[in-house]
């Protein structure tokens, strides 16, 4: 399906749902209440799904938004939603219309707009916008700015592409308040991640000139730092920000008296045969396995696979 | 001093010694080396002057460019170098040409190249570059790319515009290797500023809903984390970082036996204030001054003159 078809079918809804995918981020939220303001300035009833894991750091963005008790829906339009197993807490039913970038959209709507190239759904949303109403506004701008930015950590992970800079550029232009919503979405964290990620610093552990780091997280680091899953996203990435780094492990306690591994590696290793040996698997560059110990043991164990390795 | 006036005057060089600024960043050793780059494959004679403060990190990017011994200098141009009082260590004498954008930039060359409104002087060497060749090379495209990228924070600093994102676009586009750059740059630390921050934050003092934090650094710190100053980057940043912070301190022992105190507030409250009471001053949203006491009496004085502005 193309833009301009996907267009003429969005102007022949009314009473509009749109749905964002289960535990939402900033680009399934940012893409639906842009599309949803541009069907409104249209004249059109749209509503935001009240998917309930909407974290507070994105509730002043969309709660504008939100279905009101009672909405009753004529169609379903999912942003940013590849799978059935995604959807929102609560909502199962038939989407008409599905924009995504996904490559692995599983095709469960009637009808789907797919561009797979794309770093996030924002950018084609941003694209729809243009086709349905040929300008974008203020207030979408900033929406598809945190869409298109959270998704490719401001521009820093490897899907950022030049389109993606590209739509960027035109959003800044268009009014996106760039900088305040990088300060929010990038350099604000809650206290409690923060001194959890001080806590692993502090006891990060390094051999072989920094080329292997573990980190280590028991559930009285948890504890101290007052830290919940929330607090957790990305977490496994942390040893391997040290210069010099290889493969890095984190070993997270869990309640069951077990132990996590993630293992993450450069190209020159392979993590996921690294991981089969306790029975775990992945990714060349990222796996992961679980171990019968604490963490003390388990951080042992998995330093003396890699140092196996790494000969 | 126009684009094409610049251009020309490049043109008519020869023997041509590249100047990068003191403590030189990403911006002006990307800047200098792609500027060296295209003017070497129109077959000139060029070559970076051998800043002696090139760190590590920026090394392999530019040694292909410094000058060898005995390079004698017919023309000196100097990049995103805004008064001699930057000279790099060593050199003093005159600059015929100077390519900038720091609207401090006191005109001590004989011609200036000024764009205020940029903000990298990469993305005026990208426009000098075109001018010269009409096209950009790929190794040019990487080192403007880390010119672009590091003075803007990877795009998320408040100088970041659409042009800004527009001209990393099309140096992605020229083939920029923006993921490995972006990963050595921003995702990449010495072992030594993971373990301060990570001192720093497990050590982090809260107050009122997280509305004040305070960091303190303490020479015992530094010396566990084996930091250094080329360490300590941006760390007054550090606690701002809080979700919900208004006003933060960083506080410094001193080897006198001294503590300097960095405070960043929102636009609500004037930081500047704050640090007069105590000799120093600044902006109202960051500002300084020192305290004759230990850093512990030093982070209570602090704190008592913010609790008295908050009210």
């Amino acid at each position: 399906m193309d833009l301009n078809t996907c267009a003429h079918l969005l102007e022949e809804m009314e009473n509009i749902l749109i749905l964002t995918h289960a535990r939402p981020d900033g680009d399934t939220l940012g893409s639906a209440a842009a599309l949803c303001h541009c069907l409104r300035t249209m004249g059109k009833n749209a509503c935001l799904y009240n998917n309930p894991e909407i974290t507070e750091k994105f509730l002043p963005f969309v709660q504008d938004y939100l279905a009101p008790k009672g909405f009753e829906a004529k169609a379903v339009v999912a942003v940013d939603l590849a799978d059935q197993g995604l959807f929102p807490r609560g909502y199962s039913g038939v989407v008409d219309l599905c924009i995504d970038h996904h490559p692995s959209n599983s095709g469960y709507a009637c009808e789907t707009l797919l561009k797979a190239t794309k770093a996030s759904c924002g950018e084609i949303i941003y694209e729809v916008i243009l086709a349905l109403r040929g300008n974008l506004e203020k207030e979408e701008a900033d929406l598809l700015y945190m869409a298109v930015s959270t998704d490719t950590g401001c521009f820093c992970y490897a899907n950022t592409r030049g389109d993606t800079l590209k739509t960027a550029a035109l959003l800044v232009e268009a009014g996106a308040d760039n900088w305040k919503i990088n300060k929010l979405m990038f350099r604000t964290f809650s206290r409690s991640r923060l001194v959890l990620e001080g806590l692993i610093y502090a006891s990060l552990r390094s051999y072989r000139e920094n080329r292997i780091n573990i980190a280590v997280i028991t559930k009285e680091m948890m504890q101290q730092a007052g830290a919940t899953e929330n607090d957790c996203d990305d977490i496994a990435s942390l040893p391997g920000r040290v210069e010099g780094n290889q493969i890095s492990a984190t070993v997270r306690e869990l309640d069951n008296g077990e132990s996590k591994i993630s293992l993450r590696s450069i190209e020159t290793y392979n993590s996921s045969e690294i991981c089969a040996q306790f029975g775990g698997g992945g990714h060349a560059m990222a796996a992961g396995c679980s171990m019968a110990c604490g963490p003390t043991e388990a951080a042992e164990r998995i330093l003396q696979a890699i140092l196996e390795v790494m000969g």
